[in-house]
């Protein structure tokens, strides 16, 4: 079908998705760009309606992402370029953006292969380092990530962005931290916590078998929850030269993921 | 002294340095943030001017810093709230913004210790990706940082920012990239490139004795003329489970800083 007035109540709906308000009333998500659409519809989230501008939509990337889309039960629709830049977020404009079903996916659900190494991310700030820590993880084979703490907007557009589309193929959930506490105890994960004031090194750590890093808020760190007989706590060397300049929550995200792949590639 | 309006000459030709062309034209910057204009002022960078609006300024820090800037030859300049907006950048607000005499380093004068970790940054897409580097390799405790390649902008303020004013401390400086491989060899720096064609694995290299980490940017890696027999190429682990989701430059740069330290703490 064909949309050409912004004012038209599917677009006005879908553009309420940018806001946290309307994908928690519509449970309901919007994805930006080609690559991270391709990537959603790879991991089995359901489009909704995928609206495309042809005159940007031209190449071959585009044209596989509107076959697969048109497949399925997802709506295409066709609209002006002043419609996609309502709905795009950001500075790029790509031609497609996508309606989604917001992913359900709970603790419960969440079931890692035996053994795995996963995360969980406390009380992270922004969404776009949620994004930027999820893009880490995918590459570094991390099993799951678990977002610990009150009302995180998991499926934030800087989320999804940031992540590059990754938030789609990283199993991700979002809870209480208590709750994760019980659920990663309850399955037997040791468990390492990244600390500033961390009982020992990070590189002196085993990161072999299952195991749960566990990492704060650069502003906030971790919630005493997170300090336990049966949590390891770990530091990162900081050799700044002046005060207290410590890693962005992304760049220790990233030391402590690749070390880990280290340490069990190496068994 | 006072100023008590945005149209003032002196405010007028500071909002200028947030532009690249102001900083080249006046070679001043702008630092906006306690902590950043505290950190230039220890790594001796030359104040021109401070403004502030004492509402926002009253605690130890901000204190502190006017003090400290008021005894040398920087000037103070008490403004109304209005200026101090039109000066700052970015959503944050911290009632204080330096001029400074632009920073200026060529490769000529970097001169790190004998047997040093540095690090080159080719391509840097983005400022505020180059101060996510520069932080980290202040944490990391890279010796300098060499930003090859035309016409970056090392000043920029989303650069400043992002680097929290670690761009102050770790000696950088920015010149073509010819000029930074003939640098290198003259001072027989062992080199290692990050790409994702690289011939080793990451894991494997000897990161210890004087060193040079060269990286890319994200989206065009690294360009030819880091491909020699006097350089080794390394690349990253990439374990995503859809298309070639490569890392960022950011996360690449903290595991490889974090491994050389990991290594060279080890001897």
């Amino acid at each position: 079908m064909k949309i050409t007035s912004a004012a038209n109540p599917r677009v006005k709906a879908a553009a309420k998705l940018r806001e946290r308000r309307g994908r928690d009333e519509q449970r309901r998500i919007i994805i930006d760009g080609v690559r991270e659409i391709a990537r959603a519809l790879a991991a089995g989230v359901e489009l909704v309606e995928l609206y495309y501008f042809p005159g940007l939509a031209t190449d071959h990337e585009h044209q596989h992402l509107l076959k697969r889309a048109g497949e399925g039960r997802g709506m295409l629709i066709e609209v002006p370029p002043h419609v996609i830049e309502k709905l795009a977020f950001g500075q790029r404009v790509e031609g497609v953006v996508a309606v989604a079903k917001q992913p359900q996916q709970s603790l419960a659900d969440l079931a890692p292969p035996p053994g795995s190494l996963i995360a969980v991310i406390e009380g992270v700030e922004k969404p776009g380092n949620l994004g930027a820590i999820l893009r880490t993880a995918d590459a570094a084979g991390v099993a799951a990530v678990i977002v610990a703490g009150g009302g995180t907007d998991l499926y934030n557009p800087n989320a999804i962005r940031a992540s590059l589309g990754a938030i789609f193929t990283v199993p991700v959930c979002a809870a209480p931290s208590p709750a994760v506490l019980d659920w990663l105890r309850a399955r037997q994960y040791r468990m390492l916590a990244a600390r500033v004031d961390g009982a020992s090194d990070y590189a002196a750590a085993d990161y072999r078998g299952p195991l749960a890093l566990i990492l704060g808020s650069e502003a906030h760190g971790l919630s005493d929850l997170w300090r336990g007989e049966d949590i390891a706590s770990v530091k990162l060397p900081l050799l700044g030269q002046v005060d207290s300049l410590n890693l962005s929550a992304t760049a220790a995200a990233a030391v402590l993921f690749y070390e880990a792949l280290r340490q069990r590639r190496e068994t």
